[in-house]
């Protein structure tokens, strides 16, 4: 096949999530990357784009220059990654489709369910591919999940538990220089947010994707616990889905000894599965009134379908960029089928991938906790949700 | 020393906690067991008391006449252990303590708040010790890490995740002959609570335990997932302790694949800690950035006082029937006390065993789930329980 | 029934095995302690037998007279526990077997293998029971494993891997007023072998007790790593068992981070096992081509028999009292067997319980790992060991 | 930087290993892929070579060919990867030495140590750099445990246990038609070890790479249990090293249950590490008299050096193929100081990279093992094995 020529907005060096997005489109060897505006400041996004092997008539200062000029070259990119702070999403991603450019943008996808609203409606009628970078349903055992739960081996759904636990703003990181932090804990490039938005939505994603279920509604309580800092560290959410399945949802990144816990439980009538992000290789099936079963990766068992999700034998272990690619993986074979004449919503209904419904539900989500969080843990109907 | 004369009521052949509660006054030799009322059936009374060496005379048929002629004899009991159904703690533990022997009782304390607020009262009157069995409260490394909480060790206290997970009744245990089934799910025998009684107040007791803090308000709600079933087999909580910290609480009974899965993790602001009833030897303890350490009973680091939280060396894991023979062994520690002329509530401050006061916020934690569950969620201050 | 009264020799106040071996015999209630010869050092022999309730008559200064007038009374002890340092085991084991009392010896059961084979003669022309206390053989999931083989479930056998590492004499503990690293390192006291006869007899009676096998030959490697130590605290063996079963034997006592570190992998056509002391509720088996899965003692799948080995329900976790207590309760079955006119012959056969042909192996397997450790790792048959 | 031209001999499509290093090579963005000779047969040599963007006039049908052109041209690859079976691996890296190209090879490095000790002249002679791709010891962690042993944190070492166990050859998959069973059972493809050579080396070269240590002499025993087997598929090992140091090594593929189990654990007088390939990003670290820490990668206490070893943040767990790419990213680097005038000696002697010494290493081992084994465990002397 052909590359996919991708461009990229943001990421110039010392970026963290630009590098992995990077190396996701790398990996399986399905795109080449040559065309980026990849910083704000000129001469960072000269270098870094000379690092990265671009060339410089195709390094662009304006993510508006870019989308002009590369939608105007007959070797113009077909897709592009934006990896911008939060705020820069929406004009970013509104700049591209409108140049008929797919998009595979991080999440949170905008910073105001408003803009997600509107990005949903742009998404469409550009038919053109947005995928938001929902990057832990893809590995390869929440895949295998997401199928089991399918298949309905775990009877009738019950109960969810699903939490994502950090420690490294226990202290009052922002205030030492940490750029990550500093930008996280800031409402202006976080929106109103803070360990809601940046992990609690994977959270509350990965529940509905393994589910298949929507959530109807939520009680939640947002805390900060460290003095000063600007957002919440803390989510506590119980959780109503459909069908009478009921859940729980615990983010904090003030919990010490948890580096990266995300991690769900899933129980129905017939069975029960756990998955936790930090040995993703395995998934812990229970089906009732059995001996507990160790599922592993392309191990006995593992069904989860397509060649990246089988790239290396079981015990072999992949890890967080092996899942990322597969967002990328996924999404090149979805841009080949519209080469081949399908539309963008013909490619996406044929994935499992996270595009601008998810991107709305997150926003929603972060709208519905924070509003149940300011009347003391009122319900909140995500339907009723609306800007 | 003389060994302590114990009683027993309830417990005859068939039933389970009777077993173990002789097991643990057994284990460390502190008692003898030379009365009991061991059924309500009078054939199963006298030949379990047979089998178990109780001399025909003192095996009765009533407790009431035990209590009674107990009392009389120079030789009676000194304390009594309560093993039957629910329903019945109250009244025995009301003759017993009237007759002026110490009580052991099961939990929960009582079917309803009302019987809590007045065996408290009866208790203090009786100048006699009431100790309830929340065992799992007396595992080696809990004590370490109530000792570690205590010392300060985690800082300012923020968040408590505190879950008891089992899957016995994903399926309707209850109409297939099993006896554990059908009382705890029958509120005569069981009082309001299903699982919540059974076990989410082991939960919220190690919760509290642990941090050393009050519950203030509660925000449930109780679910029933098996079809008929008359109590709740779901519980979700979320907690407001005093000092701002909060907590989540699940408890289930229908969750395929955990066994017995009680487990807490506690975050300050200096650090965690992290504790599982089913592999009880290890404590994880994360002092803020630093390496995660496994803390081990009666290993290196290890400082939990008392003979009967050494009795053998790291290494040599410990389970149930050990700490469930702490609380016997404290008890007797206790009662020893009292024969030296302590007073009750004197021998009582001495130790960290649970006692009526945690039998009646058990009770207010079931009251306060109930209510708040019937109430959608709305958050109940536990001091507004009373009754 | 009537308990089975019991006498002691060794575990005076400040002994450790002696009260391991006093509460397994508590545990499920089969026996009184009635008799004892407690120390060698007469005050404390009868401060020890006062503190346990043994009536003064009846607490000997030398286990010689104990057998004697404890043979002579109507009332007289029915077994013995031999619980003093290995050099001691057998003239008292003799000396009670003489007397026509059963006895449960600790092991290793002699300090020469031509003291444990006229051990074996006794034994047999006694007509009563010698059971030596390999307790790990009686843990439940172990129980477990050995059905599971017997049953052909791992086809046919193909390797064993077996490991017992411990840390406490990493450095001379010994010389530090540490009682148990003084006898267990003083060749008087404790025999040829260090870590060998402590705890690599349990490793290697533990391969054969779930395996079935008879080992063939051993070459082997003993080291002392702690300067000026007398014995070996480190093993290192390759095993040939019959049947063409070839393995790995490895004990240690000088590998930090290892507690009590006994485990076992036994892997045949079929399949695999998995077990390890210090998680020991667990059986790991691993049908060939199929998911892992994690049998659990009392849990689905769980079949080993016998009422001491489903004491609790699943989840509830048992440990090395337990285990220990198991081969107590199996072997008052066994004398409830000889006292309803079984000989101990049979009694034993309808057991699993460890005996003095055990004891002989466990002597032959040190004889011959120190003769092929002073040989440069010559294979030597087990056979070919005689004295 | 210029990105480094690669070529690659073997890897056509359906062959495992290719596509690993192809994505080692690709993953940190420091080689370009223009030339290779990816198969014996042309059809699939052009078709793969088409597949990867290699231009087709630079697709060759001999590696002869290849070495030649490539040498020739002025934009020729500078450095050659070789995955090939293992028989094919000495001429070819023979050949690219000679032009002048620097070789990346898989192991083992050949089939013989006549072959192993000639191409190690060959490669000192050709000033060239030749990597060994032992992956596993560009894991993070291992690189730390590498670090904290050559720190002196374990003290004096002593004991060695290291074992690699999988189950994939537990039954005849190599007359099923599995492609990866039946050439690494050959022996005229594989060379005369089996398991031994397969993943036995790999076990070898770890606990070599991370104790710092040399083997001194080995006693062996290998075996093979599958009926008809051509080669061996389990290997014992006793393992004498410098020093003192004692140590054990077990590898297998008949082990039902393991997928790819190489494990090790090194202890020494002032502590202890384990590390298990299938959890790479863990690192247990036991300091002896203390509490077992777990270092993670990235994580607190974290002191790998590299930025290819920090990609990501602690707790997004990376694998195999990143261990895989940390070898081709340290070529890179050793690579670009040749550019710069170092020499291959220099460059190599400033990384941690496995070259041609590890190579003979390995294949000296594979001899002295099978040498004990024909002699029945005989102790061979490393420095024995010549030929």
């Amino acid at each position: 096949m052909n590359k996919i020529r991708l461009g990229m907005v943001g990421g110039g060096s010392g970026a963290f999530i630009g590098a992995v997005h990077r190396i996701a489109a790398r990996l399986d060897n399905h795109y080449q990357l040559v065309a980026g505006a990849l910083s704000s400041h000129p001469d960072i996004a000269e270098q870094s784009a000379k690092d990265l092997g671009i060339a410089s008539e195709r390094s662009y200062s304006s993510y508006i220059d870019m989308a002009e000029a590369e939608a105007a070259r007959p070797d113009g990119i077909e897709a592009v990654s934006i990896v911008t702070p939060n705020h820069l999403h929406f004009p970013i991603a509104k700049a591209f489709l409108a140049a008929g450019i797919h998009v595979i943008c991080d999440k949170p996808m905008t910073c105001s369910l408003s803009e997600a609203l509107q990005l949903e409606q742009l998404a469409k009628q550009s038919g053109k591919l947005f995928v938001l970078t929902h990057n832990y349903s893809a590995y390869p055992m929440v895949r295998q999940a997401q199928q089991m739960v399918a298949d309905g081996l775990l009877g009738k759904l019950r109960v969810i538990q699903v939490e994502y636990a950090q420690d490294w703003l226990t202290s009052a990181a922002e205030k030492t220089g940490n750029k990550q932090a500093e930008w996280r804990s800031d409402p202006k490039r976080s929106g109103p947010a803070g360990c809601l938005g940046d992990i609690g939505t994977h959270a509350f994603n990965l529940a509905c994707f393994i589910s298949g279920l929507q959530l109807q509604q939520v009680s939640a309580e947002l805390n900060t616990f460290v003095e000063d800092r600007a957002l919440d560290d803390n989510v506590h959410a119980m959780l109503r889905f459909e069908q009478g399945v009921r859940g729980m949802l615990w983010s904090s990144q003030v919990a010490p000894g948890n580096e990266n816990g995300l991690r769900i439980r899933i129980y129905g009538s017939d069975g029960g599965l756990e998955w936790a992000q930090e040995q993703p290789n395995q998934l812990l099936y229970s089906p009732f009134a059995q001996a507990n079963r160790i599922l592993t990766r392309a191990g006995y068992g593992y069904q989860a379908a397509g060649e990246h999700l089988v790239r290396t034998p079981s015990g072999h272990p992949e890890g967080y960029l092996e899942a990322f690619s597969n967002i990328y993986s996924e999404t090149a074979q979805a841009i080949l089928e519209t080469r081949a004449g399908a539309t963008a919503e013909q490619a996406l209904a044929n994935s499992l991938l996270p595009g601008v419904s998810e991107g709305v539900d997150g926003l929603k989500f972060i709208n519905a906790v924070i509003q149940s969080s300011q009347h003391n843990g009122k319900w909140i109907a995500m339907e009723s949700v609306n800007e």
